[in-house]
């Protein structure tokens, strides 16, 4: 079968279920090495299927020789039951922050009876945290190429344009470098929209003396990036001079701590509690950063509530940012990899 | 409070729970007729809580006055659970297709002892599906905005262009005419692509005497649009055409059929029988089509299974397609309104 379905199949006696049934479309991508969509991946010690519909199948069965691909006839839910009951199998996994209540209420219905469905969450996602070289080497090439379109947004920078025009030359651009699309919704946000963390790129004009957030990054081969940096249209004043210093130190004091075995806990501390010392603790509103793999948001998740601590291969960003509502907001976001000895900014070319 | 919640809060009532909680992003906007990003609405019979966190409570609060703006302190399930708690509620229902189970059981640990949650499918899907006049005219400016798209795209339908560079074309002129982005990743399908119904739109790069299957849609303030033609690269061939007139005769055969009191599975079969009478019913592997709004695959569904009957204000897609595995695809896809006497077809400008 596939190498990481393999590594994955003692689980199920560890764990003892019968049969796994994943439904995230990230962890299947990354159990099968295929981008999958709109599919189920029904794991049992001896075989896996890969059930999808009508639009997939053919695709699915190109691409992924050693599984069996089941096309729906009626539903998901009928198809996974009826493998399952001719299985003989007793307890099945799922992923349970992946299946709807719904959908698992349609699955117990389905499933004969005596066979239990047990939740599980997190075991694929575990795996996905610490990142392999082949995957490392697929997101700085991600990397790469959103630091390539920030260079290329520079120029676009001027009083006069539209938010959204800005996107739009990203959005273009990023596609003939090679990526597939943006990893989400590219954030444009001029003047008071840089208060808004997550800003909806809009029609607005840039003015005179405005910073200018963009929030971007790019797919490439299912895998994204994911950075930030905050430009000016014209002159920039001192208190957001001040700011933006403030951001960038506390960036670095969270980027020094970095190396293996340091907890996640204490590298966004080392962000906010520099922000928290010049007075601006409240106006830092979210964690310093998240992993970055096939989800934009993935494990580990760097904030105070973490419970992970660095280990070599893991992608995340530090992104510290303040923000004063209805007036304007600073964060830099870089992309930074887990070494032997401390850590690696991906992005380090883009100039902050 | 507003419009939409308000006519909602007499169904509290009627299937005797004390207060609802909306998960789907999609109802959220459209109960609030707000662009809703990462929340809960929690509707009670005097009082509508919005739940979001720290990068979206500063735009929220500017945008939803009349609702009681909550910010999270730790997770969704504790805000949700504590406001229900100091309310007394005894039953609470929810949205059980936008709750992951995993999302259930934490509600659950934290609902005071005797809180009954009540699951519910489709409650406010059901009301989406017919379009307020304000809906259809967002929905009209969006199939305006892709239909111009087609019309720009087709000068980038040559032999040497890559499939995604006309992506990125398309990607590009949308946001200088409005819309905030594409309604799902674009489909650019050439040659034996298009004969996989979801293509990944890739490098290939387009020869002589293809077709080349642009599937794409906007968003324009939150509405989507969703469209299908397919162009040739330059000759097309004798099959081709007559798989293409096939198609096209069975699309004209569903239209000729939408009218108020028509079920919808009446429509599908008229296009799957105008095809399978040709011989080439097993390669019209997907239904007809699907309702169109703020999702831009809702109610109602046109396929065999279908249970609605048209309305007038329904919009939705009319696709049928003809796929031949490995060789090539023909899809064509329109935007439909059910009016009171017929339909009107919002993308007839563009050509067939």
């Amino acid at each position: 079968m596939y190498r990481r379905i393999n590594k994955f199949i003692p689980g199920l006696k560890k764990n003892k279920i019968d049969a796994f049934i994943v439904y995230s479309p990230a962890n299947i991508s990354y159990l099968t090495e295929y981008r999958s969509r709109d599919s189920v991946l029904l794991i049992l010690p001896g075989e896996a299927f890969y059930i999808t519909d009508g639009r997939y199948s053919e695709e699915a069965g190109a691409c992924l020789p050693g599984l069996t691909i089941k096309k729906i006839t009626n539903s998901f839910p009928e198809t996974i039951a009826g493998i399952c009951s001719r299985a003989k199998c007793r307890s099945v996994g799922f992923e349970s922050a992946h299946l709807s209540f719904a959908g698992y209420q349609r699955l117990v219905d389905l499933m004969p009876a005596g066979m239990e469905l047990v939740p599980f969450t997190g075991l694929i996602e575990v795996l996905r945290q610490v990142k392999e070289k082949s995957e490392i080497a697929v997101i700085r090439h991600a990397v790469d190429i959103a630091v390539e379109a920030f260079e290329f947004a520079k120029s676009y920078i001027i009083p006069g344009k539209k938010e959204i025009e800005i996107a739009a030359e990203i959005e273009r651009f990023i596609r003939f470098q090679g990526a597939s699309c943006a990893s989400f919704d590219i954030i444009v946000a001029s003047g008071p929209n840089s208060s808004l963390p997550h800003h909806m790129t809009s029609e607005r004009v840039i003015r005179e003396d405005e910073p200018v957030l963009i929030d971007m990054g790019v797919e490439f081969q299912g895998y994204k990036s994911d950075l930030t940096r905050v430009f000016f249209s014209s002159k920039i004043n001192f208190f957001m001079q001040k700011v933006y210093t403030a951001v960038l130190n506390a960036q670095k004091a969270a980027i020094k701590k970095i190396k293996p075995g340091v907890s996640l806990k204490e590298i966004d501390f080392a962000a906010r509690n520099y922000i928290t010392n010049r007075g601006w603790g409240k106006n830092f509103v979210h964690g310093s950063g998240h992993g970055i793999g096939l989800d934009v948001h993935e494990l580990p998740s760097i904030s105070a509530k973490s419970g992970h601590v660095c280990v070599p291969g893991m992608i995340f960003t530090l992104e510290p940012g303040i923000y004063f509502p209805g007036k304007f907001g600073i964060r830099i976001e870089d992309n930074v990899l887990v070494t032997d000895k401390g850590c690696e900014i991906l992005s380090e070319k883009l100039a902050k």
